[in-house]
């Protein structure tokens, strides 16, 4: 048996909460809120779904809960069902997902759905600050004092340094990010920002300010998966998962033989691209993993969209606009959207679902038929690829 | 496509490290020793290795560390690898292999390495009580100042009511454990003890008293799956992983219809033996979630090996001894093999496949050709069951 026999799969239904500080919202009402958008979306009834897939990263610490699956299954009244936490740092929501589509593709289940979730804003800044290091090597790294901004800062840097990528480039990221952000209503940031805000803003870690930086955020995404023979029961325009990557790099940055790019983006890229049987040419629309400015120049590059050292130039030029060469993060991003660590990855999913629907509004890239997700965990140690295709 | 469509599926290899109080080994050298004993025990190379999936309950309160996968990955040498944490309180081990079985029946991996982890050892006892809290339902059960062991003392009070189970049934429990325990060279505590030392040990929360309870135990277990058609490249005696349940309860002990009986349990085996087309009265040996001696009766009961309310007096008859009906617990259980709660699912399928080898030694059972595993998150609120077969 091999990846061409195994069963297809797609997705018929997304949802979510708005992206934001929610002090109004439980973790459960997060998730069971995203959870019914995507089964309403999908118009799917409850009992048709034998499987849960979960993504949050560090429940444990900002709200004192783990075994997360069955809590899930419970607050979003499904239990018996089978309901799993994955986790995977800022790329448990893209893990969630390639779970729930192996679940799918493997017969073991049927029809399943996957679900982000982050609630970030129970807890000071420091106590979240401690949290989020725990994506990176706790023992060689944050025992160390190295923030979790401060890894992403030693990459542009370097970067700067190998490249002559600007500060005014990477605020460019912002800018492009915010400007789509302030077309979507789920976005924690729905204002545009100029290049001189940026500039202008707080220092984190040198090169990076206030304004490089993806958010503290509250919030949840969800989807609904099922075979595609059975898909067109549920939507007219079902959306195909073609190519699925994962792959992992040294946990700690020291370790690595680049800071300038991120080995598991290339490995899981080319596997995603190989199982879809598609070039970086092909893809029409993709979000990108931009918890920092510089995060989104290395994964345009590593992702093949861009040579290796211009990402920040064609940032700069408007390529990754909208009306672009290749739009990138049309949802605002991590940046502008706002960056719930586990809700992430399956936001991302629901913004490329949405662009091949031609749902997305106000944001709606043109011409679009296949678009790609591309998910981190930590400082790269973890990437998660899928790529996704409106179905004939 | 339905499940017997799937890809066939086998354990080549399995290793742990030994449980116990490992103030010696950090949770990285834990992991990397079970991985590795697995693989040399399977014989395989790592370059083969295509996949891991790892289960870890609360590595964040225990050692500050998430993103699990990726730290995997790197400490066993097989970083880019795909590498995922899966998390489901106690049960994460379980579930990690049910990762693992999944992944490669789907054919998105081919050959993949299970593992399950805890350090547990390394926080004081108040803080380990708290990280294990979170298995149960933080807002209503533990912030109201109920502890883990309270909820299985509330399990047994009723079972006591309703069926007459007695203390000493209970203690005889642990007396067989700590009997199987002292067969065990990985076991924690490899020593027997009688009922008069259960019942006079220092009670936790009545009526369960320490001798009870599990440990809290540092340890790692690994387990490597490979599709049957290639399994006899590596062994001569494949497990075939037959069956495979997965199910959810209410999070909340207060919510369920029953104190006495885990719906998590009765569900998962449904399915599993479904899966399997086998009935209880076709397994030989059994390994089953005692975190608490009532636990290990609830098991017992609820899977069919025996009638509601007899579980006590079957365990005191002998009945579930290595040479009685159903042998339960050949590794010591919980109870004396030690608890470290991501690494015991796992644990329980080294024992089976030992078993099923005709490899377990002093503790083997005679005429063994299916075994089971009972892997329990909280206090029911997740249950994975699996069923292995040798190879014909």
């Amino acid at each position: 048996m091999g990846l061409n026999e195994m069963r297809r799969v797609a997705v018929v239904g997304v949802g979510m909460t708005t992206f934001g500080e929610k002090w109004e919202s439980s973790f459960r009402d997060l998730i069971a809120e995203a959870g019914t958008n995507a089964i309403i979306d999908a118009g799917i009834e409850g009992r048709e779904i034998d499987g849960i897939f979960g993504g949050t990263m560090a429940s444990g610490k900002f709200i004192g809960q783990e075994h997360i699956g069955a809590l899930i299954a419970d607050y979003i009244g499904l239990n018996p069902v089978s309901s799993t936490r994955v986790e995977a740092a800022c790329a448990s929501g893209g893990l969630a997902f390639r779970m729930g589509f192996m679940a799918v593709a493997s017969g073991l289940h049927n029809k399943v759905v996957v679900g982000g979730v982050e609630k970030m804003t129970d807890v000071s800044g420091d106590e979240a600050t401690v949290a989020l290091g725990g994506a990176g090597d706790q023992e060689w790294e944050l025992f160390q004092g190295v923030t979790f901004p401060a890894l992403y800062a030693l990459i542009a840097k370097r970067h700067m340094y190998e490249y002559g990528t600007t500060e005014e480039q990477m605020a460019s990221v912002a800018v492009k990010n915010h400007s789509n952000g302030a077309k979507n209503k789920y976005a924690q940031y729905q204002r545009e920002i100029k290049v001189e805000d940026v500039l202008k803003s707080m220092p984190v870690a040198s090169p990076l300010k206030l304004l490089d930086c993806s958010p503290l955020t509250d919030g949840a995404a969800a989807a609904v998966i099922v075979p595609l023979d059975e898909a067109r029961k549920y939507t007219d325009t079902p959306i195909e998962i073609i190519g699925a990557g994962h792959a992992t790099d040294t946990i700690a940055l020291a370790s690595r033989d680049s800071l300038t790019s991120l080995k598991a983006t290339r490995v899981a890229a080319d596997y995603a691209y190989k199982m879809a049987k598609v070039t970086p040419q092909d893809i029409d629309v993709c979000e990108v993993h931009d918890c920092f400015t510089i995060a989104e120049i290395l994964a345009i590059e590593d992702l093949g969209f861009f040579k290796k050292g211009t990402g920040g130039k064609a940032t700069q030029d408007g390529e990754t606009q909208i009306d672009g060469k290749i739009p990138i993060n049309t949802s605002g991003g991590l940046k502008a959207c706002g960056h719930p660590v586990g809700a992430t990855g399956v936001k991302q999913i629901a913004e490329i679902v949405w662009q091949l629907r031609g749902e997305a509004k106000d944001r709606q890239v043109n011409n679009v038929e296949i678009g790609m997700t591309h998910n981190i965990g930590g400082s790269g140690a973890t990437c998660v690829i899928h790529i996704l295709k409106r179905a004939d």
